[in-house]
């Protein structure tokens, strides 16, 4: 059946049994084509139904459909003329993981970061409004998206407005199983109210008709306690704030899911219909494990056992290790994290010290200036947020955390490229948007085995204290840093003619360097690391840097704002000047695919890196 | 009554006449005192009562009170101790307009960003609960800095809390003034509810008791009516997140104030207390255009008249006059704002465009994301959010607007120092938090002339521009930019030795400088002025400066990644070096005080930098 959908067109002929075989075609092939490539499996497992319904009864690309976040929309790909693709999946040039303007025009609007579908689709039906134009514009969004605050201000903002604009939400029980929050609580009750869809006509018509109805209705406590429970329900949170709510509805029931969204093709106004659907659905072990099955590399797709990757302790590791052994003994500390206590390495120590350990939800805003409230009380947060997820707490870092000087630390995975997941997932803007922060310290570890000394340090300190490490692993045979003792700059490796300074994970890619153009050219250059970024040690790096006229830095950031314009400033600013040579991301947009396939296109390999200073230097 | 209360142990003594004398002794005390100092009026006269009730209730600052924004605080001032220092308010070294922590053990927690209240409350109900210890926490909240997604993620991590913990909404209908958001419409019909507060207990108790109750209750249809109507009510939104909701109560009522906040010292878990307030309450103009007496300079505080200030034309009113005539013509141009219609000059534009014109609320996330949406469909809009909030919305504007690529301008008001409202609101971080982001561009006005062909050249792109410009106005005889001509770095006065580069405001301030060095050491420098700082035209740069090996930079801004580093690292990139000297801001930290009197303390007046250039120059 798969094979003879080409576009959207092809699927609007089909009957309600073949859409029932083409979608469970399309599970079959996600199963196995994930399992080779990689990628996120349980959510795209979940939403195969409602996308073959959404395809069914809207017009893409006429009809905007916005996925939020937007690794749930594998299906969409395929029925958007792009099932050939998938063997490139998440590669270097191959199909995005997530939506992708340039890659097809049904896909109207980039998502990765979480809760921004609902403003981008109530955008998008103003301006059609505005045009005088009649096209539908849906986002669908997962409950675990629900719980940023934007998504909030989007509703509030919808529900008061006129247009005609369609949410999914898309409860697939994730804010649930993570148990955060009011609203997943909410939606809980709402999830439970089986009968509510039918009902629920029923019922608001009756609520107008009740003068009429009289005593024969109410003649029994009995009824009346059942009319108030059904009474009750109608005054959703949506309905509240101006939205009209359908549902809820099995989001693996083809027959209700077109019923449920052909009827709202006829109402106006903005609707939210509430899906019900199972992450990993029809898949026996990403259905049992969700979570371990949300972004995989490579596994056996009959048994889903997962491919062995390197057995190296990796970054995240070393801070879950790190976090436990320091909260022992320090009974202050806490840890926050934003949905990602898995992701972070927090586990461990939200298994040891759950008393201790909060997370807020994808609320990273909420969560930075939690962690500023409880450190003026005396604890010492660790905020544990990925590099390019804190990009969103960015004022609450500045106005709640730096203006204040709290004590917060932050403890910043998958800094740096990420690879796969391509732009909107690379952390390569935090020294940038960290390092003007008042009162700001930024640490950079090169290796996991620094970080439990790193986190020891920022927890040494009343003020705010950053630290960030890479995705993965690195291993080099440099010495470690020991943070307790010293983060001033340090000499590696001795040379001659110049120097080359780098920070964090770009240490061993300099080392590198260093040894191919030694290999190469017999030219010996001096290698050096700064641990402590932000503020540097200007007075350690003229004396470090005293018999160089010539600097080369190497940094896993973009160039403006980064590492090399945070020591060019430094040593201008007491009036010592060098010739410097910056190598990093010149463009902060940076593709999907494996790490050091980018590094090759973005002319960073150490042969590269190499070559570029040999022929600047001579 | 008022000169008895020296600390908030005082007020707990006093009868609730005598409570009730003092609130109008304070009232009186603010309408005379603002008047001279000026300050936030109507916003601090709509919470005399609830401060007194507060602090005779609570136990401050044992008991935590967080004031989101702060700029309601000046009673909670008045009473714990400070009421003498209000001659100095929002002065250099006096009083400040917001909380201080290093001001009074009585400021909790410092604010001045709308909506970070409530999660900084849940952080110390979570600590104080972590160390055993009882303490109230309690944060007072307006309707209008609900709207922030901020505010949502918190209810939403507290109402799932059990910790103790007290919201007072205070509710003086200013998201219903600017009408905007579900949530308001759902206010509004809370706030109808008059009797509620009363009739609410019973009718809960009732609720449970409905099977024991049979028929007598449920006669008539006539009564069933009202029964649901309070059935249907308990329900409320905040009920649904987990909160106790209690209200709403009259919040000039010192009585039933007293009372609420007693009883809700009894109940456990979160609560949220409904206060009906009334901005300028107590003062004829005030209460009569809350809008206009919310922040004010000084006035005649009988009558209200204002003082009158420089008619010169504001950067926000030649771009309020500039975008009206641009989107004449261009029918593609609309408009977002974040409850700052009036403040970043948007009023002609909301009259006359009134389709075209977006106020989202307090909600600087969604707006930008929003206008990313209809940017896709083909529109061109204009986010006018202040510098300082712009902050809030950086991971939207990089995620969905510069990743993408989307053609949003954004007039960026109040850029640089904006003064007596301190450091939480000085917008000297833009610079710094746009330059990295991908194909963004900035532009920075000197004059206010120039804004309407900044506006213009940004409508005449395809990708994101950024018009950054000061609060207030400038005068200056320097030649105008025209940037629908020429946008390059250019020469404005000749000069040997060194020449002074500036950007913006900071260009006049250069050639104040200059004049001091020609006026007082008869060294003339060359002035040159970047209109577009970023991307820097970095061909344009090495021709202006090839003459010279000095480039002393000035700008409006802090030093770390501003303007002065980007020149400095623009040139190196095509290995130019020149020694640099940069002026602007050493800290992000700038206090509250008249501009003029700060630009002094952080030696940045044209004598302190014309001295400063003689002494490194020689």
């Amino acid at each position: 059946m798969l094979q003879t959908i080409k576009n959207t067109d092809d699927i609007k002929k089909l009957t309600l049994e073949q859409l029932e075989k083409l979608a469970r075609d399309i599970r079959r092939f996600l199963i196995k084509s994930i399992a080779s490539t990689g990628g996120h499996l349980a959510s795209n497992l979940g939403t195969v139904e409602l996308t073959v319904a959404l395809h069914y009864v809207y017009n893409s690309p006429e009809d905007k459909i916005i996925w939020d976040v937007g690794h749930q929309a594998y299906t969409h790909k395929i029925l958007t003329g792009r099932q050939d693709k998938f063997s490139t999946l998440r590669q270097a040039d191959g199909l995005s993981g997530f939506l992708k303007r340039t890659e097809s025009p049904h896909d109207v609007f980039e998502t990765g970061h979480s809760s921004t579908s609902i403003s981008a689709a109530l955008g998008m039906a103003t301006a059609r409004d505005l045009k005088g134009e009649h096209n539908h514009v849906l986002a669908v969004i997962g409950d675990a998206s629900l719980t940023g605050g934007m998504a909030f201000e989007a509703l509030n903002h919808a529900g008061r407005s006129f247009n005609n604009l369609v949410v999914i939400l898309n409860d697939n029980e994730m804010s649930i199983s993570y148990n955060v929050g009011g609203m997943s609580k909410y939606l809980t009750k709402l999830r439970s109210t089986k009968e509510y869809a039918t009902v629920k006509q029923s019922v608001s018509s009756a609520l107008y008709q009740i003068p009429k109805v009289g005593d024969s209705i109410v003649s029994t406590a009995k009824r009346m306690k059942e009319i108030l429970k059904l009474f009750i329900m109608p005054a959703t949170i949506f309905d509240e704030m101006g939205f009209r709510y359908l549902g809820p509805v099995d989001g693996h029931n083809l027959e209700d899911l077109i019923y449920m969204l052909e009827s709202a093709k006829q109402l106006h106004g903005p609707i939210l219909i509430h899906v019900k659907t199972i992450k990993g659905k029809g898949c026996s072990y990403a259905q049992k494990e969700p979570a371990k099955y949300h972004g995989v590399t490579s596994y056996n797709y009959k048994t889903g056992e997962m491919t062995t990757t390197s057995s190296s302790t990796t970054f995240s590791a070393s801070f879950g290790d790190a976090i436990v052994k320091l909260a022992t003994t320090n009974k202050k500390v806490v840890a926050i994290s934003a949905a990602m206590i898995e992701g972070t390495g927090l586990v461990k120590f939200s298994t040891r010290f759950p008393g201790r350990c909060f997370d807020v939800g994808i609320a990273e805003q909420h969560g930075v200036t939690f962690a500023a409230g409880m450190s003026t009380q005396g604890f010492h947060p660790v905020v544990a947020i990925y590099s390019s997820f804190l990009q969103r707490a960015y004022d609450q870092i500045l106005h709640d955390v730096g203006l204040q000087n709290l004590p917060v630390v932050f403890a910043i995975d998958r800094a740096g490229l990420v690879g796969e997941d391509g732009p909107t997932h690379q952390g390569i803007f935090d020294i940038a948007f960290l390092a003007h922060i008042p009162n700001m310290q930024i640490l950079s570890p090169k290796l996991p085995c620094e970080v439990e000394s790193a986190l020891a340090y920022g927890l040494s300190k009343g003020h705010p204290v950053a630290i960030r490490y890479p995705k993965g692993t690195t291993i080099s045979d440099l010495e470690p840093v020991d943070y307790m003792k010293d983060i001033a700059p340090r000499l590696h490796l001795k040379g001659r003619k110049a120097i080359i300074l780098a920070t964090g994970k770009a240490v061993i890619l300099a080392s590198k360097v260093r040894t191919y153009l030694m290999d190469t050219y017999k030219i010996e250059f001096a290698l050096a690391e700064v641990p402590c970024i932000a503020p540097v040690d200007t007075d350690a790096l003229v004396q470090l840097l005293k018999r160089y006229s010539q600097v080369i830095t190497i940094e896993d950031h973009i160039l403006i704002g980064g590492f090399g314009s945070i020591i060019t400033n430094a040593l201008q600013s007491v009036g010592v000047y060098k010739k410097y040579t910056h190598f990093g991301y010149k463009t902060g947009i940076i593709e999907h695919g494996e790490v050091d396939v980018l590094l090759q296109k973005h002319q960073l390999t150490p042969r590269q890196i190499g070559e570029a200073i040999k022929e600047k230097l001579g």
